[in-house]
């Protein structure tokens, strides 16, 4: 199952919108190469919405926002909504000011998202913004991601993806527990916007099947963090483990997927 | 001929004004002092016209644009022109969006610049706008690289570049076709970007001899690609190749060039 | 002394605002996690003090800068000094343009930096807005490090750290001559803003100790490009350079660190 995702996108080679961050644009643009996807960056409202009609995918991402980046975010994702592409979104950070917070709030609201993908504590974030009126509260820090994941998927209509020591996929019915990845991955920047960005090229290349695409993305993704970690000498560092992330992909095939991923389902 | 390109870029060490984009900005910089010349990054109207005034050379790249970039461009663009700068144009995506062609055809008429490197759409969305007038159709799209960069060279006065599986130099009047290169470039981001800084590097070393310096920049590039490439182990995939690219690079000396050189006159 | 700067990091791994530039951000980034301590990267005035209140130290970086990002420079830097935060500026190119040179004198007057570090043209610059009027003269240029370091240490009130062939470190009256370090690190973008990063983790893990922490980088990073250097075989050049130095921060220890730090008091 997972395995046909991976060469489905090898096969279609899609051209996936990725609106990432002053950080990580350069390793989300080689890890979409190596996932067999084809990245095109674009950033500002003067030019996303048709950047957006050539692609069949599109990523979100809130890092190092400014309000015309917000703006431009905005476009783009109704731009693919009312076209029917899939979009991605990560909340980098989207607790740490009122700023992010907010425009998470409002790409949640008037995109909707078809996946959306956090740690802990950025989808409970989003959970607050979208569910405060029925109650939610405080106690949600508590919660364990699967009852996150869950909420935030039955409340928004997304496939929600939850990053932590294990990874959860649901899309409110379904879920998965994932259990590949490696600690190491910790020591890397943009691991998640990454992430992100595999699941975006996977879900544009098999549109009509959102919880496995990203199901697939986090087991290859994670597995990848195994294989890197496997290959690491005595003098590698998290410099080299970064390399070797993205090495793993490209090599990675649908057969070693299979083999390697490991997940439950809850 | 191509040799001493390199050695008087090491000699001279030029200051190269690179305005590059959100994606490659890294890479270019380390391309440009693996080169033996270094790199300064500035990106706003407030500045650019006085560090084009320190630099001798400027290289304007379409990636990631937006309003103010572009001004950016444009400014810093006359600058270079009024001060007879080498000035190296890369229209990154110039098909993608109204906003980035119609930057494009600004920057060429505007700017005049010296050389222009792309990819065959983006030479032949360039073309469109430049000789309209003159009878262009909607034929180009068949013609093949060769007369898309004598038609660009000739209208322009540049020296135009074409990457493809083969890529094409020509001032308009002797072409080079060049066989360097590898096909697993392409899993690599900003490589077109990355050839076009190299380009910027010879050509503000050795300002008199635009054609030759592109031509060495082509071959040097696609050299390092090749080299690169047989350096790879079984688990090297697309991001240990990036990081070989620039080492071949850093390493490359006049005389392995011109052995390694690989065109012809067309 | 040095070796307990960088357990306390590894210990309490602080929270660093990193304000750096679009040709660094991810090297940057990288590092700040090889030294043990968090990167979170956030550049607009809409939510700069926000971020700055969830850290424990700011670095101020003047690369490719625009008048926003300047504003959410002086707005970061004006929030720190209230909460009390350690601040390291990188006068990044300041002599490069007037937009550069004032914005760097407006951030050392009103942010007052805890520590600043830069080359030696970049102190100068610094140093001639700074005490004009006390009769700084053209005579600078030909001032040793040592002299430059001392003179904007007393003039600010911050510890100065000079990169060079050997790096000064010095808050105004003890001064130290650092010997560790590798001229190849001039080939690899971004060593500066680097080691200005370190420098602000370190700070914010022990805030009470600017002179040692930024002692501890200079000699921590040198000490880095050392052991980068060792381990390069034939065909590694500049950017297997860049990916090792990282590496080897990964891994330094406290008794490395010790053993390898090479300085004297002046």
């Amino acid at each position: 199952m997972l395995g046909r995702i991976i060469d489905h996108t090898r096969k279609a080679s899609p051209l996936v919108h990725c609106m990432v961050n002053l950080v990580t644009a350069n390793d989300c643009a080689n890890l979409v190469l190596a996932s067999g996807a084809s990245p095109i960056m674009a950033e500002d409202p003067a030019e996303v919405c048709e950047v957006v009609s050539a692609c069949r995918g599109l990523v979100l991402n809130l890092g190092t926002p400014s309000p015309r980046k917000i703006e431009a975010l905005l476009l783009a994702g109704a731009a693919a909504k009312a076209q029917g592409k899939p979009v991605v979104f990560d909340p980098v950070g989207a607790g740490c000011s009122d700023f992010r917070r907010s425009a998470a709030h409002r790409i949640l609201q008037e995109v909707q998202p078809g996946v959306i993908r956090g740690n802990a504590s950025e989808i409970q974030t989003l959970l607050r913004g979208t569910v405060a009126q029925r109650g939610v509260d405080a106690d949600d820090a508590a919660q364990d991601p699967l009852a996150l994941a869950l909420k935030l998927a039955q409340a928004s209509g997304a496939v929600v993806v939850v990053s932590g020591s294990e990874d959860i996929v649901t899309d409110g019915k379904t879920a998965y527990r994932v259990h590949n990845g490696h600690p190491m991955m910790h020591s890397v920047t943009g691991t998640g916007c990454q992430l992100s960005v595999l699941i975006g090229a996977y879900a544009a290349a098999n549109p009509g099947n959102r919880l496995t695409a990203a199901l697939a993305a986090v087991c290859a993704y994670g597995l990848c963090g195994e294989l890197a970690h496997k290959r690491l000498g005595p003098l590698d560092g998290s410099a080299s483990y970064r390399t070797y992330i993205i090495d793993a992909l490209y090599h990675l095939s649908a057969d070693a997927l299979e083999k390697g991923a490991r997940y439950e389902i809850c």
